[in-house]
């Protein structure tokens, strides 16, 4: 197997570290991205704490201090005919899908919001399939995924790896199927939709492929990022892009109270953009175990918090107050969740846990709140009544 | 409640017998069709083999003989603004949904046809769903979906309208699931990712859903296309557009053979159109039925056959022999087809029986074939392995 990847939306917060991660691990890198996010950030005028470069310096900078990473631009949505032609240009022996709008209150402000998502997630994934099962079926594609295709039920129990044992009542058979889809935005619902499009592609045409199903993303910087300034990753802590412990060291840090939607019982997932990285070329090296004809699913979470536990973890190490308000949110008011990640801990995986790292991280944003933070940002998240 | 209807893709198959009968019971039809049925038809070469009068004939003849119909031209995919301020304007108590590119084959042809389906039918959905959100959540969403969505599983029993009862082993909590999504080509994906669409606009925003998972369509005629030659709906007799049905009697009036794919004994079941015009009329009657945040599931069939069976049906009305051919699709080569269709029978759907009706059908469609008829037509479906 040759160590080329191409990495669909390598300019994304989870794309960028990840190619970095890849090329230093002595994979040859090729980034394909429209560059939408930084479009996104001027349209619905939010910004990374961080200050991030142009794409080329970026790229000029990883081949000096990294490794082996190129860019070429393509919409995978509007261009298929291009993203066929790098495939069978690159040749690569793996493709990493991250090239969709991963906001749940973006995909939730408007209709044109709404109709976006869908449109350039689904033809996204779908224009990607396709390609592959012409050009070369051994392709594998790792695909970012979300916890959020479970929904949040606690009557399941312990959420699987995708497939869940079942009886059917009239039969008494006994049979594993895809996890019940239970989206809580047009974003989730996107993913729930990817799902169905790589089971019957994997089903029909044996198309090799990982769907990585991640929690609540953390954490300012990777190893890799860390080395220039110019190779800083995205740090979003507005209501729309921002996740919420990224949200909560902003409020911290700006003398904010710490604001919990609604009762802050909500558990969530969550696990550090480093262990991101870890996991992505996990999947990538694994691609062997991937069973023919079924698509493997694996949770790529390492930790579980309520919100409110998270903001009394930041309130202890900053002082900050919690101020509980209204969720704009449609989603359960508690539950518990309970989420096996054995296939990744089973390969290797070390998690970096929030109680040992969180401190760092503080650390290393407070240099860049001074000049970029925006205090109307914090709250600006839709409703999604 | 008010009687204005809108059918979109009211100028196909499914669409034009339904429009002309909803507008014979008393309802202001509203057609909104991009005709992209008659583009296909010139694209791929087929034809149907009634000839299809121009869309302003059709609509000033059902004026004149039927009742309220008028047409508005707009892609609801390509133009969801459109698509907004025509239902702004209308104001229906229903839509019923047919814009969908119907054809499996034609879904599997190539890489184009593939990525047409997908961004047609998931984007005119969802651009539906996403409009009635935002202005009238009450409008009642009556759509067209397939048998397909269940594939053909014969171990999870008789296939229910939609959920299935199950048990979760881990908790032995007992549930009701949305049916496992098992399509069988990139069209009948499509209608799987449209459940979980509708699923969440359900679940999110109350949208009144009422998904009808429809049998192989057979018949030429219904009451109300019979009454005028303009009037006459499509009857497809090829490897792509033309159902298995179809493709039999016009094989059978030119002296072929009756090919059947594989062992024949795939089970699959049947509506007639005329039936499917009954059904759309019902489901749109009893919209008070569906439950809040849940979508109604129905199964629109009245009779199951396998394959053989029908082909042994006509031979012997016909005298035509029978000729076994590889199968092109991918699928089982025999199944034990049980369905459900309870809600239909309850609200007095009157099935219309294939061994009782078929010769009316077999004595319709004679007249037309001198003209039209091409015999390098009815066996031109792609492969799809």
């Amino acid at each position: 197997m040759n160590k080329r990847v191409m990495v669909l939306g390598g300019d994304g917060f989870c794309g960028w570290p990840t190619s970095l991660h890849l090329a230093n691990h002595g994979y040859e890198i090729l980034i394909v991205d429209n560059l939408s996010r930084r479009r996104i950030d001027e349209e619905a005028g939010t910004l990374s704490l961080t200050p991030i470069s142009h794409i080329d310096e970026r790229i000029e900078c990883a081949r000096k201090l990294i490794g082996n990473v190129s860019f070429s631009y393509c919409d995978v949505n509007k261009d298929p005919l291009k993203l066929r032609s790098l495939i069978s240009d690159f040749r690569p022996s793996t493709i990493v899908h991250f090239a969709e709008q991963r906001s749940a209150p973006y995909s939730m402000i408007d209709d044109d919001k709404r109709r976006f998502t869908v449109d350039n997630n689904i033809n996204g994934t779908h224009n990607l399939c396709s390609a592959i099962s012409d050009i070369d079926q051994s392709i594998h594609i790792v695909h970012l995924g979300t916890m959020g295709v479970y929904g949040y039920n606690d009557a399941f129990g312990i959420i699987p790896e995708g497939y869940l044992d079942i009886t059917v009542n009239q039969t008494s058979e006994k049979s594993k199927i895809l996890y019940p889809a239970n989206p809580g935005s047009v974003y989730h619902m996107t993913k729930c939709l990817d799902q169905i499009i790589f089971q019957f592609y994997a089903k029909n045409w044996g198309i090799k492929i990982t769907d990585l199903h991640q929690g609540i993303v953390w954490g300012a910087v990777t190893e890799e990022t860390i080395k220039d300034p110019i190779l800083a990753n995205r740090f979003d802590y507005d209501g729309i892009y921002g996740t919420v412990l990224n949200r909560f060291i902003a409020q911290s840090q700006n003398n904010h109270n710490l604001t919990v939607y609604g009762t802050g019982g909500q558990q969530r997932a969550f696990i550090h953009i480093q262990n991101t990285t870890d996991c992505i070329r996990i999947a990538t090296e694994t691609s062997g175990n991937v069973t023919p004809g079924q698509v493997r699913i694996m949770n790529q979470v390492t930790e579980v918090f309520s919100v409110m536990e998270l903001a009394k973890i930041v309130s202890k190490l900053t002082g900050a107050n919690i101020e509980m308000i209204d969720n704009p949110r449609n989603e359960l008011a508690d539950n518990n969740l309970m989420v096996s990640n054995e296939q990744f801990l089973d390969h290797g995986l070390k998690p970096k846990k929030l109680n040992d790292h969180l401190l760092e991280d503080l650390m290393f944003t407070v240099s860049c709140f001074e000049e970029r933070f925006d205090d109307a940002k914090v709250l600006n998240s839709p409703s999604w009544r």
